[in-house]
């Protein structure tokens, strides 16, 4: 039996995941990432953990074919970083050489948002299509590209920043430094902002005696959103037309057959989902809602170990 | 020698054209589309022409090895039309098969604009390119997307619809249909529409000499704001605004090496493609703009029987 590893690294928390050749996961863990400790640090401690973890479920190690690693930048080539969202590492690192050196196989990697749709293609709510786009909707928003069932990364590995189309010119700061994003509208951070900004002028809402205890979270309005809290609906309908916006671009661009929505602001479910339907009808072409489907993300945290792993098969086949 | 067939069926003129195997020029002509007569019609005598056209040339039907064809509609399975843009013909109509019947080879057809960017990338300003996106801004607003140079067409062959992507919420009527449409701001139409919209409040302008005795042309802004006249200059600014939110949609969705403008309005040159590049700084994600190039098309009217020859002869060899 052959094995593909399998690993998502994150800002916070890495996920190490080995496959064998028929999609089964051998093995899922999450581990402390401590970006903190340096590249080099995380490069080999990581390494180390995969391959103990491997001996404790007596894989022989020749039969570890490839490693795919999903990772929070975009990637050139499936090899390189030129820079990190979350990580306070260097940029231009030859991340998928340095990896290679300490697992002695070959190794690929790509943005984390692709790897976890390509999760969703092979083993998730996207098994069977082609022409996907994946959108993680959180405290940020990422998106990637599927079209004849690969991976779109574009030059440099940026194709899938669905999260910085300018919705609003002139509108919301966005964490990444421009104005009117997507992300500063949909995300759940956005979410959050919009109803503490509107608590500044209006106190008649539930979610003030919340926010009196604690800092609200994107979960608080949609719960009262669903309990008939008249700020809290109109919080949730504004963030789905512009879900509703950002999507249609998406839907333009590449007329996909699948949408998958996964992230924390995905677990509002049908509540949000159907709203975010209807507006769509505002602003994406007929054709291309014609066959569309809308589907909630299902593998959740093991998205990226199954997508990581599922690149690097895809990878070395194509080598072939 | 090994011929192929473009051919660019638009909705008044249809190029004809061959091309041989090392890409060269045998042929090409235009005649009327004549979609007035019917769709029956238009087929047989636009085979019988482009077969005539063979003879006339004395090149042995035997050696012509398959045709392509662009279509002013969304193209499924590179084989159906489902709607037609400009064409008064019914819905749903198989034309490969219909065409291949009458031609008697092996026969393909995708998106217009599609075929238009694939000329491009086989024969024209982005040869030597893998990731593309051709945008043709005319009348209306059109584009192909290639990534790893092959076109992306989606589930229906709507892929590249960035002309109907929503720019502007409840912003002005698009011919689609549908409000605040790229196409409804940043086209020759869109242009002229602006132009006599300003002319109702503000006739302290060169337009109102030329408004006076015939209809303005989207050349007439341009030529004066070179000229330095200032409505001319605010509303080609506009445009230029626009046309620039607009490309940053696909730069961030898809992350391509070359922008390729095509059409009428990219006549204009260095004075609007300046602008459009300076304003793309407020709207991209700058890793996007990084190895960016913006090129203006150069193939002109040949680009669709160039791009649908290149068609037929990828498409036969993928079947190999």
């Amino acid at each position: 039996m052959k094995y593909y590893g399998g690993i998502d690294l994150g800002g916070t928390n890495t996920k190490i995941g080995l496959l064998d050749e028929n999609a089964n996961l051998i093995f899922s863990e999450s581990i402390k990432t401590l970006a903190e400790n340096g590249y080099k640090d995380t490069v080999e401690r990581v390494s180390k953990i995969f391959l103990d973890k491997m001996i404790e479920y007596k894989i022989d190690k020749k039969d570890l074919v490839a490693v795919g690693f999903g990772i929070p930048g975009p990637a050139v080539n499936k090899r390189e970083i030129k820079m990190f969202a979350n990580l306070p590492w260097p940029k231009n690192l030859k991340i998928a050489d340095d990896f290679k050196e300490k697992l002695n196989v070959p190794v690929w990697i790509d943005n984390d948002v692709n790897v976890i749709t390509l999760g969703e293609v092979f083993a998730g709510a996207a098994k069977g299509y082609n022409e996907v786009v994946g959108i993680a909707i959180g405290t940020g928003i990422g998106a990637g590209v599927v079209t004849e069932g690969k991976i779109v990364s574009g030059k440099l590995g940026a194709a899938g920043e669905l999260g910085h189309i300018t919705l609003v010119p002139r509108g919301s700061l966005c964490g990444c430094g421009q104005r009117g994003c997507f992300e500063a509208y949909g995300s759940a951070l956005a979410i959050i902002r919009e109803a503490n900004s509107r608590l500044a002028v209006n106190k008649n809402t539930s979610l003030y005696e919340i926010s009196k205890e604690r800092d609200l979270e994107a979960k608080d309005i949609f719960d009262a959103a669903k309990a008939g809290d008249k700020m809290a609906v109109s919080i949730v309908d504004d963030t789905a037309d512009m879900i509703a916006l950002g999507i249609s671009h998406a839907l333009n661009m590449l007329n996909p057959e699948l949408i998958i929505i996964g992230g924390g602001v995905s677990l509002a479910g049908d509540y949000l989902f159907d709203k975010v339907k209807t507006k769509l009808n505002d602003y994406a072409l007929p054709t291309t809602l014609e066959e569309l489907e809308i589907k909630q993300a299902i593998l959740g945290n093991d998205a990226g170990v199954y997508g990581a792993a599922y690149l690097a098969m895809t990878e070395i086949n194509r080598g072939k």
